[in-house]
């Protein structure tokens, strides 16, 4: 893939990240974030928050487990990933339009927190040889087979449009 | 400060970080990276390194303490910092110069680790108001004043020309 | 402003720029771009083109003017912003949230194009002076009070909510 | 290519650009660029430049040509790249490195410039094939084949190592 948007994001997670498998056992974990910048008010002399931006991340396979395993609601992460905009309808009809980030790197920020750090066992063998930004192409997408699946069910995580 | 170039990069630390205290008692860490890129050769089928690009990085305070308590040789770390040229002379009196990255954020990247994280106790205070770029701007240079001393010493890790 | 996210997109205009002023006196020019990735089919040997990124960027005083001089629809630029999220109601009450991008710096893409560059001359005094990304902050927000203004002429280009 | 790391940087030219063809009449442009942060200081209350940031840029083919003849010394650029790192040997024998930056897009910058853009006529065939980041990959080295020659040539732009 050549001319993507890379960009990288420093927030917070909004919720804990959601972890889920395909019909095919690809794992790919979802989870949003808050990215929120401040400005110093000379007035006052504080530092005061602006508008947070919030975006929907998902990332794949080995590292969406892992992702699932270490990162939890609150917590600050570094990501880069690809800007990605999705289109859809909804239910009425109407044509909507959402920015997600497809996560190429993600990690916990070290500003206030400590990390114990270790190897993941199960992505060690085949995990290994994807060193670049360009092993995190999916080749299905979970969401479209998940779509009809949890609708059938009536009822679910992902029966809404889209499912985060 | 505006206008200064502020980079990503994704590689994987060459050697423990070092962490050292400025006269004034502010931490300070000093670590390098190697960032390896890999290109895909259609004949082989396979991917093969490319050229790594190496980086000196250095991050400051608590930050600079919960990078010496987490992060290890070896480990895959996402960075974004400000790209800075540092212009010295040699002991022959050689003009040389390093480009290093002054860290704003860092953290392990999870593609084939997890985490345990943790909130860091020192820091939580005075520097959870600290949470924008802004903050790791330093008002002290610990190389500078570090250096007379070191010399001084004769040995030690900080008496060669750039320290790292 | 510490903490924003700042990040680069290549893409096309999708229409000519819009200049607009604000009551005061401000310059304010709006456009939209299409950044289209691309993915190499190897079965074909082709490129072929990936679901385009669209993003409306807005640009402030006399870098206003200077894009508005020289860009138009379906020129190639180079665009480093601040990525912002706004949310706005519709006329029937429904929430709805768009990204921007908060011009720091544009200009045209030299890959398929040569270009003549002049000096401006309105902003050579004034506007020499802003040299970084702080430049670009605005103190007022000349849609908000721009909208009324539109409205009650009944038509034109700005009576739609997001303006763009 | 994967796991590259791409960045931008703003700045200005310190020289114009510098043309070359490869033995097989690839063009190859080289230019360096000063990147300048700037502080403000709050007892002045003026903005002072920090100490600049130079990079020596490469970029190639058609590319290289619209840069020529588009860019001269002074100019304001955004430019997008690759950041490599390269060693080599002085002539006593000393290892030196020097950091790079293979350009993907450059453009002038319209802060306190217009431009009048024009389609570049050469390359309207094959270059409309490069669309993405992929296209500036160089098949061949020139500055290797360069070398020997200018070399033995004994003077000319390109006779010093590094070259630029």
């Amino acid at each position: 893939m050549a001319g993507e948007t890379v960009i990288t994001v420093i927030g917070n997670l909004t919720e804990d990240p959601e972890l889920r498998y395909t019909p095919s056992g690809a794992a790919v974990a979802k989870f949003r974030i808050a990215s929120t910048p401040r400005t110093f008010d000379r007035e006052s002399g504080q530092w005061k928050d602006g508008e947070p931006l919030f975006l929907t991340c998902s990332v794949w396979r080995n590292y969406a487990e892992n992702v699932a395993e270490s990162l939890s609601r609150g917590m600050r992460v570094i990501i880069q990933g690809r800007l990605k905009m999705r289109s859809f309808e909804t239910r009425e009809g109407e044509k909507r339009t959402v920015y997600e980030l497809d996560v190429e790197e993600v990690g916990p920020a070290l500003r206030f927190a400590t990390a114990k750090i270790q190897k993941s066992s199960g992505g060690g063998g085949g995990g290994a040889r994807f060193g670049g930004g360009a092993a995190t192409s999916q080749p299905e997408d979970p969401w479209a087979s998940a779509a009809p699946a949890s609708q059938s069910a009536g009822k679910g995580g992902f029966d809404e449009d889209p499912p985060f």
